[in-house]
């Protein structure tokens, strides 16, 4: 942190501000400009605990200028994380295909989704038993119900099931049948989900919440990796701006930002950002070309009377069309489907 | 919900979309312009079921034309809801007003803090005891202990204790020490906590979430309602945009749109809305004078060595002196506080 | 600016740097911490010319400390500033008050406008010649005919007259006609246009973009000002937010803030912000609440048949009982109208 | 557009609309429904001229449901438009590349680029000789000079020159040098700009607005065909969002959006969406997946030391193994470079 002196600020203010943080174990170092004085924090800055140096005279401002975040940053592991699940890994060489019904409906549907699925080239099945809905009104899931059947149709066919959970209780439930947990965009910040599913050591799909900074999204990383569970894979999906034409804006820049900055995999939810089945195959080919280790996608055996978000599912054939064009693009940027 | 036709459309597709209304028990009406054919749909929608016309042929898009909540709009309480928290009345002519510090800290802190706000003349103690931090490694929070504090605090002062609930399993202990709950901006779509509130039936303060919409806010005070607890408070305390000269951008409009959409009273947050304690009194005036019913204000008895947010708290004589000029605005407006 | 080196730099990366300042007749001081290396600029940073310290190796990002306008500042004018037009004084304990039609129809309704602004209390007539329309197919303004009868409407009633310029080619026409010239929303970065508004040194009302931040605003006001007029009003009328209840977001927060960063007057625009005249009001009393000087609102004698905008605008009543309210919140935040 | 009345209506009150919409020549078909009675408008609702409906007693709410531009849409070209700049052709199957400085600086340096940026395989030779710049006191451009420079390294390199317009009087100017003008971000809504640009029948590149929607984009290039300028390339470079770690948020779904609206020819600006050198090549790989025409990129002979924007501009060398990256994704999805 570095901390900008008022150009009024007398001496004394800037000798009361370097005690202030040798009292707290700190050092500082004082740049003394002719447009501004300026002093650097040496040292661990969570020493300061709570005390805001903003509010001590003759003060401008503080700037930040390092993230707080630790094991989720590069710096930690800079040839990138690998996560496993089971058999599976995500961030190599191999992409990973996730796909599946917005809502788990019946036996059937999800019987035929996930036969489908497997048949494009996928590996895990994605399904939702748990549902967030805007409107009290909406079709909330089948639950436990929900996941039974999900578990069911992945064995069936050689798939891992990927399902969100909304509540810590619903944890230990959902590890019974779930390979992997989704923690939804509403829930990137309920600190205490993160930090359950973070001692669950279940792995996670953790999707970017629509208005949080990368820098947020990587600080809710780190909740679920300092409990010990490193198994993170981040999902951009889309974030709210001023754009009407598309559900969510897909913030493709966010693939280069997060390979930079973080170890972790990064895959692309073509589907909730598109809000349209039209526009699910550019965001798709786009996300790869970007350097996406993956894509989760909504895909339904019968799209035109799914029960929610009908719009933006692809049906198996689109699915499969899909999976091959991301072939194509996988090719170019040297990697594989 | 209306549905437009594309200009290619054929008069067989028409007739295809009017049939599958009939189906599902809906009629049609429909408008074969000039331009453009359009549908309007008679009947409740939900008939619709998971059907999403958009998906059928001919069909450009759908554009709904009503809102999905009930027991929030104005049209259900013309009047406008009237909250009672023990002897407090939230929503008439008094302005409510709410007072404490960001987190509960120690005995001598909170209760230096609720003799400070009782002064003043506020009726609440706010505080936070569970507390939503961004990153891991910030102080989370004294839990039940800090519920304790400030019950204690508030007994020995006559005001009510407002704080924040975070996960389920926090209600039946927060019940205990609270007269109202408060659900975090974080919060606003963990649709379980909304749910598991609204069948507590504790009064509770709904703050926006940063991103969310004015109607997904109704759509979240609905779900608390639709469990039968009608006494939800709203509170506006800053949206996210790209100005990053406050914390958020406190979005002052709120105040006269929910007054005309919904029954339910507004507060406003200037705390969190400015980041900054020098723009905590021109927000607390902007809001009062807008319409709000009240205002929940961080202050702390030693604002400069608070443990969190210090930058935005306000020392106990300076909301004194913001409550005696909020107290102006009140009259100027009709209202009192 | 503050430079931060990476983690991994080396001492060689570092001198090299400072080597590199001290080449622009800069200073550098470096502050080598357990976690970072930190240089300060020490200087005018403008020396760096089109330097990019950024790309130099070892370096991880420059962090700007420093705003870049200069006579717009607070700094250069702590007492604010004073802007005169004929015998009307802005920014002073007297707000102005500036009412009119969004677009000048025909004389008869300009000249009712007039006489029933000037009624009301207001010192001002505002009104479009010049109209930026997002669509070539709407109504584009009158141009030189209206800026004539809102002179002659303004002559009448003695009043001000203050009108949009689009281009600078019209500078000179204007003037003929306006006191006060305003530079719209969609122009405030039109560079060309802000310094030849600049050299006219006709005082100008500057709107905020709709996707501005206040720094790039102030930037914008610095234009002008560099050409040696100082005469400029900012105008916050709302900025472009993920909220559609609104046509815009009113950011009122942007009063207080101008207010520190800057010493020139600062208005509200509560028409073009709310989109809805139910809206006005609040949002009028807001601002003035939050230590605005003025507003500038639109007006029409028969606002339900407005050929522009008629959504938005105010009857002649309306207008009048808004004053009378607003003079209500000025007297008690210590203004008057 | 249809017509929303309010719950409470009378029956005079939609009569009452259905009779003022009959006397502007338009006709109306009443849908009433059990929740809502809805008034569809037959014909061409220009004829409203001002007259603003949701004013109107008993009218809840005006949805527009059709779009406001003609020339620019899919409709009047469902086989999508080319863009002939002499013997290019922007908008087949052959994608167009664009490189070049940020600002002309000097006549060694801009041949340099061309010859770099010609050998890569690009088509135009892009750089700034007109510069907007956020401060007056940053450098402003070469002008007149720089577009000559320009010239004679496109001629010398066999290569079309494509440089920003800022205002009208600079078009007969650079039309004596250029190829094909580009009308920057803060243009967008610049209406004169337009217009005279549409006058031109110079081929334009219209980059978007930062916070501008898909619609209004459409609605400016609108502009300029209006005036019998079809010659009109969009150019996405990102929108204002809350994130920062990019300088602006590449929308690249705005691809897929405009070609299914629009009949114009997109092209994608990764140098000014990214803001950082390292994140050019992932974006450009992107756009062109998404679908992209073409792409523009930054490209400066000796990056680090450019005058304007060094952070985000490529390398010859860098410019041309992004090319090469970008053939392979053409080629996947069945273009050429």
């Amino acid at each position: 942190m570095v901390i900008l002196m008022k150009q009024s600020c007398t001496k004394e203010q800037v000798e009361q501000v370097v005690a202030t943080l040798q009292k707290c174990g700190l050092g500082a170092n004082v740049s003394a400009g002719t447009q501004a004085t300026i002093i650097g924090i040496l040292g661990d800055k969570t020493k300061l605990g709570g005390l805001d140096i903003t509010l001590m005279d003759g003060v401008e401002k503080c700037v930040p200028i390092m993230h707080s975040y630790k094991l989720a940053s590069r710096d930690m592991c800079p040839e990138g994380r690998l996560v496993q699940v089971g058999n599976q890994v995500i961030g190599g060489k191999k992409l990973v295909m996730m796909g599946g019904p917005c809502a788990v409906e019946n036996e059937e549907s999800i019987m035929k989704a996930a036969i489908g699925v497997k048949a494009a080239g996928a590996q895990f099945l994605r399904g939702g038993a748990y549902k967030p809905r805007t409107s009290p009104y909406s079709f909330q899931g089948l639950e436990e119900e929900g996941l039974k059947l999900m578990r069911k149709a992945a064995d069936a066919t050689g798939l891992k099931v990927v399902s969100e959970v909304m509540a810590s209780d619903q944890i230990d439930i959902a590890a019974k049948y779930c390979d992997m947990f989704q923690i939804g965009a509403r829930n990137m910040q309920n600190f205490r989900l993160l930090k359950d599913i973070g001692k669950s050591k279940v792995p996670v799909v953790l999707k970017r919440g629509i208005a949080n900074t990368i820098e947020e999204w990587l600080d809710a990383a780190e909740y679920i990796m300092s409990e010990g569970n490193y198994n993170v894979v981040l999902c951009e999906r889309g974030i709210r701006t001023f754009e009407t034409a598309t559900r969510n804006t897909l913030d493709v820049s966010a693939v280069p930002v997060v390979k930079e900055r973080s170890s972790l995999p990064i895959i692309i939810d073509p589907s909730h950002a598109a809000g349209k089945e039209k526009y699910v195959l550019p965001l798709s080919l786009a996300g790869v070309a970007a350097g996406a280790d993956g894509l989760i996608v909504e895909v339904h055996p019968n799209a035109k009377q799914a029960i929610s978000d009908a719009a933006q599912q692809l049906s198996v054939e689109a699915f499969a069309d899909l999976l091959q064009k991301v072939g194509g693009i996988a090719q170019a940027v040297g990697r594989e489907i």
